[in-house]
């Protein structure tokens, strides 16, 4: 008997390392430190929250199905807003909101793909993709990257064969932090259009982004819609991880075969999800602007304390959005440690290994910290405790 | 170049419907007859949309991420739920819950189907169905049922294969209306069984059956979760359909698969959704028996109508749930009857061809009447307008 999808990949590793923390437990003077997951810990602002409340009481629309590839308020408002984003000029029906980014990763993919496609993936990767891949019967390629984690388009092109059907790239990386240049954005874009292939572009992590302005060009190149697909969440700008709102900009004839998938997968993006990110477009400006100077500072208390790790013989590799991407010391495999650190130092964080291939030795050496809900007093402990780490 | 998944389907019927209406106006005196969508148009009751605005602002835990599987009060209440409905022990670990009953069929299928893999559906089928397993590359093999849309197990027995990972049932049947006698649901789970196939049972209208108790008893049967997959949905008894929560239970190995897709595809159900459900079942049971009390009366009604509609040609061929399936008298396509109901009688409603494989001529003389947002005066609008129809 043959495999199903699912068995052809592996389970979640968010769930699996909170399955790490049962039966632990941790004394009052030294808490787990929890820099697993990438997501904003605390609620949205409270008028945020009053503004869904409101919702739900007086607006029967909060209840009810809406369009397939979401809200024509929200697609109206995400378009504007990406234009002002990035200087360029974005329709509406070049947008669509799915409910949750890696709803809008899985939904392009069985657009664009089917058994034995290939779509190439920078490694680290981040997992989710890798796993909808998997069980999509979609090949993904890993792109080795250097000490500086980012993909090199010369080696890119190399692996595009007949069955290469996207590149798919997240900038700022998760895992690794880094920032991609819009230099080596566009080198991505020629390169696929080239080839006739789609670029995926996930910006989930954009609202952080240490750079001013656009961080890359490629929504003002022309007909950019045949070869571009941003992927977008509302989840990390508004703190909405509970409501599950993405987003998606690409081609309008490419956005009606996703409306395909969303149906039978979703119907439609919830409502008050959708309402709250539209409110928070609207009036959450300068609130996430705060919030980014915030990450921006908590990323300069990781530079500062690193001197004192890289004395104890760790290494930063990447640097940015809500991510240290890190070179562990220690004469063990990182999914030993990263086991090991919860009982051991009281952190949580997540192991190299769970952002590679099988098998490939670099991820053995390497860790991720989701530093986002991490204060300078808080970035402060958890260095004191990785710079103690005896094992 | 090989086509991708979405490709080898169709595109949303409800979008299409909903299409059909551009440009359409329809005077004050005489408006539009939807009956296209088999959702309550009305909002919840008030104190749940109080309960749910509550939930938004004083709780965190409404706006950050929940387990894959659904929060584990919610899994508890419906488990307790199901066993008490279908007087049978269920646990928890056996309940999951889904954004939508629509993402419980499709995370089951891929954790038990790969590539070339085969399903049978009776026909009529749901749509969303056969577009899923379209996109997963499964076939879907089509069991015709006969005037009384019931299928036949020995019928389905001869279409079993090699290949056959699953038959899936939908009862009380969308779009058929009928509910499948108790027996006729125990003989599929045993010639599931039999085979070592899983049977999926698709009971998203349950809360709005004739008949009283336990509709069927597989609930009951010794390990039922190495063969059942029951499917629910939260949307119609309580009037979530824009905040998507669905539910499915069977063996916890198979909801640990199951967990992959859930965990790429969603994340989590929406925690605001998760919420209403489980305040509904602690606090709506007397509601929501007012409501079938008035689905039935709808119901009722059809029937009661029928002989009219009778005597000019047309035919009751299922009726339930939110449903009548008719066959009309007109020598036109469904397809093309429905299309011109709009302009010429103000009604929206959805043809037979929906529902039926490419060619089925069967599925020409067939439209679904999704009739449960009509109140009795509706009913006997929609039935003077059928009625009088001269094309």
């Amino acid at each position: 008997m043959t495999q199903s999808r699912t068995a052809t990949t592996f389970a979640p590793p968010v769930m699996e390392a909170r399955r790490w923390l049962e039966g632990v437990t941790f004394p009052a003077d030294h808490p787990l430190i929890n820099v697993s997951q990438a997501a904003p810990v605390d609620p949205p602002p409270q008028p945020l929250r009053q503004a869904m409340a409101d919702f739900a009481l007086t607006e029967d629309s909060a209840h009810l199905y809406g369009p397939v590839l979401g809200n024509d308020d929200l697609r109206t408002g995400l378009a504007r807003e990406i234009s002002d984003h990035y200087a360029a000029s974005v329709r509406a029906n070049q947008v669509a909101i799915t409910s949750g980014c890696n709803q809008a990763f899985a939904c392009t993919i069985s657009a664009l793909t089917t058994e034995g496609d290939e779509v190439i993936l920078p490694t680290p990767w981040y997992f989710n993709h890798k796993m909808w891949l998997d069980m999509a019967g979609v090949t993904a390629v890993p792109l080795t990257t250097g000490p500086d984690l980012l993909p090199d388009p010369v080696k890119a092109e190399a692996l595009i064969t007949p069955r290469t059907r996207a590149i798919s790239l997240v900038t700022p990386n998760n895992p690794g932090g880094v920032e991609y240049p819009a230099d080596l954005v566009k080198a991505f874009f020629d390169l696929a259009r080239k080839h006739g292939i789609r670029l995926l572009l996930d910006e989930t992590y954009r609202d952080f982004d240490s750079r001013e302005g656009a961080p890359h060009p490629l929504f003002s190149q022309p007909g950019w819609d045949d070869t571009l697909v941003h992927l977008y969440s509302f989840s990390k700008a508004y703190r909405l991880t509970g409501h599950r709102v993405g987003a998606l900009a690409t081609s309008p004839a490419l956005l009606s075969e996703i409306e395909k998938f969303l149906d039978t997968v979703a119907i439609c993006p919830g409502q008050i999800g959708q309402h709250a990110a539209l409110w928070g477009m609207e009036n959450l400006g300068e609130w996430l602007a705060g919030e980014r100077r915030e990450i921006l500072d908590r990323r300069a208390a990781i530079a500062d304390g690193m001197p004192m790790l890289e004395a104890k013989g760790w290494k930063l590799l990447g640097l940015g959005a809500y991510f240290a991407y890190l070179e562990h010391p220690f004469d063990l495999p990182s999914d030993e440690l990263a086991r090991k650190l919860v009982p051991e130092a009281g952190i949580l964080l997540l192991p190299g290994t769970m952002f590679m291939p099988a098998g490939d030795a670099a991820g053995t050496r390497q860790v991720r910290v989701a530093f986002a809900n991490l204060d300078r007093n808080g970035i402060g402990q958890l260095f004191e405790r990785l710079g103690g780490l005896t094992l």
